[in-house]
């Protein structure tokens, strides 16, 4: 793993960067937008989506030129740290256009291993999910109280999340159908809050497919600090995105993996 | 319809009543709860709900005696002022006890002819909104604006929100999932924050089923107040909950029964 001695200084970046997101996205959430197409019509990018991630890749310009870039809207930016961080400024573009409060700011420090470090902000509510080598912590209005994933073991006690009824392809959602008839409650339409509630000890499982590198460095980082388990659906490490499982307890995680494989 | 000449008062004393939900249901949300059911896993009544409501009818009891109750929790308590308070003090039990800052407060008042006046509180986002003979409103931290209905017209340009993805009865899920084809977006899992979220103009259309009276008095008298249209799924009054469709304007309304009635 690389070195974070400058943990510190890594953190207050990190809150810098939350920051001017925050401003960013709250300047245009609940504003009519005029709302492109990347090419299909449920993946649309705003102007607060772009506005945010230059704000964001301005003060690491400035404060850590020699970290590496992933971002949503920009793409890859090398470095030479060893560091990368990997930053989608509106998980949830759905929930943006539709004045939901529950899309978010992703932040994450990756090396080479993964994820080490992430925030998951929510500008509207003020919320700030962090989650790193310091633990895991919810802060709001100044307010800040250490989080942690609560102790379900069994999936028939077991909230489940993930974004969409449909997960992923027709095979992928006959999995997650199989964990979700195993659940005591299934919710959705969360995107990151999702990663986010199972940190804090609210839900305890978060099943979704079709995921990017970026939608899941900052969540990883947070649960993980949280005492969470997140992997791919075959236990292997999820950095790189696509089919995720994020679990409070290894046994809910074993339960959940058992299912999807099923 | 029941003279509101005292509206000033009833508006007063309805805020009195959301204020008093807001402390009641904060002291509980996100904290470990002793959920009992009502009779199936996914009806979980929780402390909050039932002194949120006992909160407000001692409001009641004290400043308006003389108007009838209804009210989720505790039922019906009869009046002579031809006046009814609507009470659901948790909208969205399974929102809240997943952490979820989606779930509200309902506080409807109605007269033989249905809703008059309603407030949709959000005691997490500090979010209020309300609507009656004097407009509607949005507020927060202080801050009160004046909202509408957007101006959508076409299916094609609405963005549709529901409670669960599986709406109703199968005959019931399939005629929604007809309008949700031909909608532009669609997105689950918002209870009485979608109506809240028409009668502010950042999404078009709720259609829902299975409702009771109490879980609609107060967002129909709120959306009604912006402007838009609330009935069931004939057409017809909705004050009595069952299958609603609310919508932004009366041209995306009839788009709609069209398409549910098709």
């Amino acid at each position: 793993m690389t070195d974070l001695s400058d943990f510190d200084t890594i953190r207050e970046v990190a809150h810098a960067l939350a920051d001017a997101a925050r401003a960013a996205t709250l300047a245009h959430f609940r504003t009519p937008l005029s709302i492109e197409s990347k090419g299909t019509a449920f993946d649309p990018v705003t102007r607060a989506d772009r506005e945010a991630e230059a704000a964001m890749r301005a003060i690491l310009a400035e404060r850590r030129p020699d970290d590496a870039i992933l971002g949503e809207e920009t793409g890859a930016t090398t470095g030479t740290s060893g560091l990368t961080w990997v930053l989608d400024p509106i998980d949830g573009t759905r929930a943006f256009i539709s004045g939901m409060p529950t899309w978010g700011v992703l932040i994450g420090l990756s090396d080479a291993d993964g994820p080490r470090y992430g925030i998951v902000d929510q500008p509207f509510t003020g919320e700030r999910f962090e989650g790193g080598p310091h633990g895991a912590t919810w802060s709001r209005g100044g307010v800040t109280r250490p989080i942690g994933v609560r102790e379900t073991a069994r999936l028939s006690d077991a909230t489940l999340l993930t974004t969409f009824p449909e997960v992923g392809t027709r095979e992928e959602g006959a999995s997650f159908a199989r964990v979700s008839a195993a659940c005591r409650l299934t919710r959705y339409g969360l995107d990151c809050y999702g990663y986010a509630l199972v940190a804090a000890g609210h839900v305890d499982l978060v099943i979704e497919a079709g995921l990017q590198p970026y939608d899941v460095a900052a969540p990883i980082a947070l649960i993980q600090a949280a005492g969470g388990v997140v992997t791919d659906w075959t236990g292997a490490p999820a950095h790189e995105g696509g089919r995720i499982v994020a679990a409070a307890t290894p046994a809910l995680h074993q339960a959940a993996l058992k299912l999807l494989n099923g």
